[in-house]
């Protein structure tokens, strides 16, 4: 079989490695799917692809890894905008809840997921880990647009859209588990919703589940104080205690908003190797509370980002929240040295592959990992001068600069218009939907 | 003389008029440099300009008032990026005072100031209020490229570029005031740095000349807590209630940042029509503290909004950090319905006007007002799909999406491009200071 060359030539190669290496007129290598080899520019003419390899030159450009999005719900992106300033249990229950319940189905969650997926692709997110009704939907979008995603086998005890009771949910679950795996570009995870939403007994066969075959637990784990409060006063325990006992508390664990964690908590879960996919816009919009960023990074606790859903945020954009994750972490713990530019792009890029148990495939450019990158073009008046890229991407740089998007070695984005999507579609079904639930 | 007449027909005016209307295809009538009517589109043919005016039909976008940031350091755009993830005093004393004591003059001053105008205006800012060496320089500038400004005549007890001693800096300030008199989108403000940096005998002179020329004085206050404590420690009183004895708190000070602020002063602040420009990204990045927005909007205190210099924030997009201030406010106070989105928009613009003194000329769409117009175009994918464009632009919309700019009648941006400025030159003299600075 013939293989497919790239050689993309980048100003700045942000690479993400162990070292974090920043590197000057670099080239990198791309060998179908994969990332081949860096060379210096200057060498490169003398590697034996180089006459078949296509060159794309990027001289403005950083070339990174791509963006991993470690929490949404895609296809909420259909909501964005139905109900803003509220706080978090009036959203859900007086606006979310009953919306969904009156408009998503597959169709639904084809369009949201499509719609939500492009606006990701075209800022420079190119894997996402997905949480909603109908994920073998979501699946089957996501290997067909080419987007690298890990979709949540949704788990709840109350009757939905998608299931009556958590027996259908848990045989849904594993069902679509074994359809996912047939898809390259795809994988699962457990979704059980929270613990406030799902019973001890759900939660033990997730967690079984999730050790035998692998595969992670993604869940909302004390968004807000309110939450841990009425567990305590329901169940004596506080929910990570509970999820401690019902052993979920490992490294296959995405703990997704964690704004409310006592020095016990920082400590245990730490030790477990649990993941945190921290989630500053939509904490802040909903009041939910702040996630101890700084404490955590101190004590090594794997970070990672998520946008959550557009209807509590209301954009897709990591590198968005990369900035405001790096913001928060100093403003609220009053220390401006806290995580810092590069904590933040490791935070959105290799914890995010790390949480997703992918951290050998993606979010770092290193000989052999598929080519996952994104470029983001560093001429526009926001980002000029550059004294360092790391910095002028976290605190200057808008996610319309990214320029360029592979995903998986297919070349998504080019010079800032879409190859393969057609967005004016997307938007259009978008639209449609509007009209029906507006109305 | 030829009156020229534009009529733009955007989808949504969103009006920022005291009861907030938000207008679906109403027309919107420029005459010369001002706001003539507003009129529904199906009228629009009967108006007696019709036939001689210029259409701009927007049917995506929503147009509403320009923006206006409250507090920025232009010519520091230069400085964007040399040194980050530091605290205010070390990021101060060590790197950007040196820096400045270094290179700053009229030309750095000239060409900081264009670039910084420049990404603000391609970002829909259309009326700054800046703090900076060279204010004569910098007028200037703005008025050869058409962007309203208020420039803030600086005044320190310590030598630095631009002048040896108070009296040098009094001097200058009232010769440039002047000066500024005669161009017609510029006016000027007294801008002693901050209360650690200005003696009582200074102050006591602004405050007289701002109160008999009835200018506007901006200043940086209570900006952290140390801030406070110091001052505490030195002359036992806190800085507001010194600013008070020295006659300086009434509805000409513009006090910035404002992070530490006790019951007393809140209401002291409020009785006195004192405004604050609030800048919750420089805040948040330097770990200064938080300014309690949401108690300062429940108290009637008119809060704006700036962007800070671009070496602390490091980007100036006011539309960015009216999404920053209302997620902020909720964040911080854990009520989601605190600063909502049409608050945010009121700091952008009208409040920003009353601050400056200029809430009769601008801020708002209304007949009679000089026309400082953006239109924001919302058909992209993170902005899809519209059910309130209110919400859309303040938590969904990213500042590359303004289309369209006007200053004074005059269009400075159409359909994304520049009609006046010439970036790339202004882009090319910011890499030449950049590679000046770094060798």
């Amino acid at each position: 079989m013939q293989h497919r060359y790239q050689i993309i030539q980048p100003g700045w190669t942000i690479t993400v490695n162990s070292g974090f290496e920043v590197l000057r007129d670099f080239a990198v290598v791309l060998e179908d799917n994969r990332i081949q080899t860096l060379i210096a520019n200057d060498a490169v003419t003398e590697l034996p692809c180089y006459e078949q390899a296509e060159i794309i030159r990027l001289p403005n450009c950083a070339l990174m890894p791509g963006l991993v999005n470690s929490h949404t719900h895609a296809s909420m992106g259909l909501f964005r905008g139905i109900a803003d300033d509220l706080p978090l249990m009036e959203w859900l229950t007086a606006h979310i809840w009953p919306a969904e319940t009156r408009w998503v189905d597959a169709q639904f969650t084809a369009d949201g997921f499509m719609l939500a997926a492009a606006e990701m692709m075209r800022s420079g997110t190119t894997c996402l880990n997905d949480m909603y009704y109908f994920p073998d939907t979501a699946a089957r979008c996501a290997q067909a647009i080419g987007m690298r995603s890990v979709i949540g086998l949704i788990v709840l005890d109350f009757p939905s859209v998608w299931a009556r009771d958590a027996d259908e949910y848990l045989h849904k679950a594993l069902a679509a588990h074994d359809e996912i795996r047939e898809l390259p570009l795809v994988s699962s995870a457990f979704a059980p919703h929270a613990p406030y939403t799902v019973s001890d007994e759900s939660l033990r066969l997730v967690a079984m589940y999730s050790s035998e075959l692998d595969v992670p637990v993604h869940m909302h784990v004390h968004e807000t104080a309110a939450e841990v409060a009425e567990a305590q006063q329901k169940t004596g325990l506080r929910p990570l205690e509970r999820l401690d006992q019902l052993n979920l508390l490992n490294s296959n664990l995405i703990a997704v908003h964690m704004t409310e964690l006592d020095e016990f908590e920082i400590e245990r879960i730490a030790e477990a190797g649990v993941s945190v996919a921290h989630c500053p816009e939509s904490n802040l919009k909903l009041g939910s509370g702040i996630c101890p960023v700084a404490t955590l990074l101190e004590r090594g606790v794997n970070l990672c980002l998520g946008t959550d859903g557009a209807a509590s945020n209301n954009d897709l954009d990591l590198l968005g929240e990369m900035r405001t994750a790096a913001l928060l972490a100093k403003g609220s713990s009053g220390n401006a040295s806290a995580c810092n530019a590069r904590q933040s792009i490791e935070m959105a890029t290799i914890n995010g592959a790390r949480a997703l148990g992918l951290a050998d495939r993606i979010g770092s450019i290193e000989a052999g990992k598929y080519a996952d990158l994104i470029a983001i073009d560093l001429s526009g008046l926001n980002t000029q001068p550059v004294y360092d890229p790391v910095a002028q991407i976290v605190y200057a740089a808008a996610s319309r600069q990214v320029s360029h998007v592979w995903i998986d070695g297919v070349i998504q984005l080019r010079d800032f218009e879409f190859c393969r999507l057609d967005s004016d579609e997307i938007v259009a079904r978008a639209a449609s939907w509007a009209q029906k639930i507006r109305s």
